[in-house]
């Protein structure tokens, strides 16, 4: 089983807490959450039940990998082959047995209403998404259970990962870290920044192809170097043609999931090597980082981590150039919350959340620089799962 | 404005003929499909009038983007920055003021409830889908309005190209034609399949960026050499480090995405060239293919050209082989339907269609072979948009 037992009593205890009979999924990062197993085309669905069984429904041409993935019983379907019947009644069928069998057809179950943001599947070119017509689905299959928006505790799950969980994102941030490698490398006067991503993007996936096991492992680098800096700091950058030269800031934002886990760096070097004021800067970012990773543990307030770092940041005179927060959580999401590490948020850290550290600065005429690494919540402090030299 | 004129009639005539005011959209692929705009993180709303206004709604940092797409009017809000207000209410205020300038704010407003499959933003680490609360900020910025499910009208706009939008899918085409010749030129003994996806992919964001204005592209290269296809016909492939060797029959199925538009192709090169057998069945697909596409004109029925195709491999001997349908939509999604072009589909084909024609068959013991090109129905035939060389 690539899910471990104690997130399956998790899973279990909650539905049980909410009286929730089954959760029913189809979101590829749910299906990897639910049963380890992230799939290739994104048209996979799981139960799972609140005494904690669970199966898998997958199309019959992706068995090899569930199998890969640890996953010995699942119910397959056919499509995109003349012979099969419609794989939504097939779909529905599975459904229907599986909740027989698990005796929570006549129950309450919950489905996936309200995911706003959402993960693609291994092969990424397009993802399936709960819409109208799942909902109805479950309905038919269904027809006497009641059907409950369940967003909000798979959340809450998720917050807290299992050891097993932490060892996963450790290996996404090391194949990770042969992006960083490639990039520090590669990013030389006269290379675009397109090209140098692709260089990023290629080292993730073929470094991390079979890695510690990994199936499948992509890169979602973004570089943005002077021309783009000027325009200010971005949420996201376009990766454009632009060729490096010297002087430049070049930073990259790498995104990595591995096996449905995600990692997400950033680091940054200075083409023929760093003057005075850039040195500065980074080094105030080095310090506020670590500031910040030295405060985490178990009952500190997420205000507090983010105030470690921006305090740094602010004594030395570029408080208003660090404009967004210090840290947000990742998972089987680029991007998840809870935590986080903002001004203002009172909430408490536990042990198990992971967390983004990723103080930044964008100062109009010299650019933006930022660090980013990714940390979890251990017992007696934070366990840093990026560890990729941070020179700049 | 980076969508034409012809559209714009189009989606104004079409929501006038099933009486709706205004149509609310999110998906990133109707972004585009609106409004040309192709949104970086996928956080992106637009308003379209029936009276054929239309005004997009974006994060203030992918404003120059938007520019460069040719959009000069648009809302913006701000987040991910310590002092902006909550986004979603940035948004809703947005939404509010945009209906009431377009005097649609109490009327019939359509909205995506039903989009099954979604393709990716431009990072495509993540991307935002309608849920729940969508449909509620949308109810809560307009509550005098009557919400509706648009997703087949829209599906159906998109049905039919206009000559702009062909011209960009031959663009995208074109962008996929680098990936087709880095595959050609890499595909050696030794070389791994995700180093050889890695290449394809490569050629396609370095030389799309740029090409023909194009602002981003990126390839979904999927590598099935020898050791995959044993597996025998599947709809996606994992890409694995097993290493090319000499007799391999290795299958390049290629997605691309130019500035929001898709190309789709399939190509085959065997290692040291191709036996008796392979050469045979190599000519059974491209001469099935040519059929089809020859058959392909405004009027006919997609079974009619499935046929064409298939008549090729069964009289061949090898129809049982033969287990996909010919082809499918394609647009501002990898995979769009209709048209569809499968046996007993009744329906005729259009001018502005574009589908794929991808013969293919996948035999126990000997592999899998397909060969996959774009055609857009003209008036007179079929215009085929990807060109590249189709010698095995």
């Amino acid at each position: 089983m690539s899910t471990d037992s104690v997130r399956h009593q998790k899973i279990s205890e909650a539905l049980k807490a909410h009286k929730i009979d089954g959760l029913i999924c189809q979101l590829p990062e749910n299906v990897v959450f639910l049963t380890g197993f992230w799939p290739l085309t994104g048209t996979s669905w799981v139960v799972f039940s609140a005494d904690g069984q669970h199966k898998l429904i997958i199309p019959a041409c992706e068995a090899i990998e569930a199998e890969q993935y640890g996953e010995k019983d699942f119910s397959v379907y056919e499509w995109a082959h003349l012979k099969a019947d419609n794989p939504l009644e097939q779909i529905e069928g599975c459904l229907r047995l599986i909740c027989q069998y698990f005796q929570i057809h006549n129950g309450i179950i919950g489905i996936e209403e309200n995911f706003a943001n959402v993960a693609p599947p291994l092969n990424m070119g397009e993802s399936c998404v709960p819409c109208k017509s799942s909902k109805e689905l479950i309905s038919h299959a269904l027809p006497k259970a009641r059907l409950l928006d369940a967003t909000d505790i798979i959340n809450n799950l998720r917050t807290i990962k299992t050891d097993h969980e932490i060892r996963k994102l450790r290996i996404a941030n090391e194949i990770a870290a042969f992006g960083l490698a490639a990039f520090r490398e590669n990013a030389r006067e006269g290379i675009s920044e397109i090209e140098l991503a692709c260089r990023v993007n290629s080292a993730v996936a073929i470094n991390g192809s079979g890695y510690k096991n990994t199936i499948s492992a992509r890169g979602f680098a973004q570089i943005s170097s002077a021309g783009s800096t000027e325009r200010g700091w971005r949420p996201c950058e376009i990766t454009s043609n632009r060729r490096l030269e010297k002087g430049d800031i070049v930073i990259l934002e790498l995104g990595v999931v591995s096996d449905g886990f995600w990692a997400d760096n950033t680091r940054v070097v200075v083409l023929g090597g760093a003057n005075t004021q850039q040195k500065e800067v980074y080094n105030i970012l080095l310090t506020a980082q670590s500031m910040a990773i030295e405060k985490i543990k178990p009952g500190v307030k997420m205000t507090d981590i983010d105030k470690a770092a921006r305090d740094v940041v602010e004594k030395a005179g570029y408080g208003e150039y660090f404009i967004h927060i210090t840290g947000h959580g990742i998972g089987w999401r680029y991007h998840e919350f809870p935590p986080l590490l903002a001004p203002g948020n009172e909430t408490v850290l536990e042990e198990g959340m992971v967390t983004s550290v990723e103080p930044g600065v964008y100062i109009p005429g010299f650019g933006g620089m930022r660090i980013e690494d990714i940390v979890a919540v251990g017992k007696d402090g934070a366990n840093t799962l990026s560890t990729f030299c941070r020179e700049l």
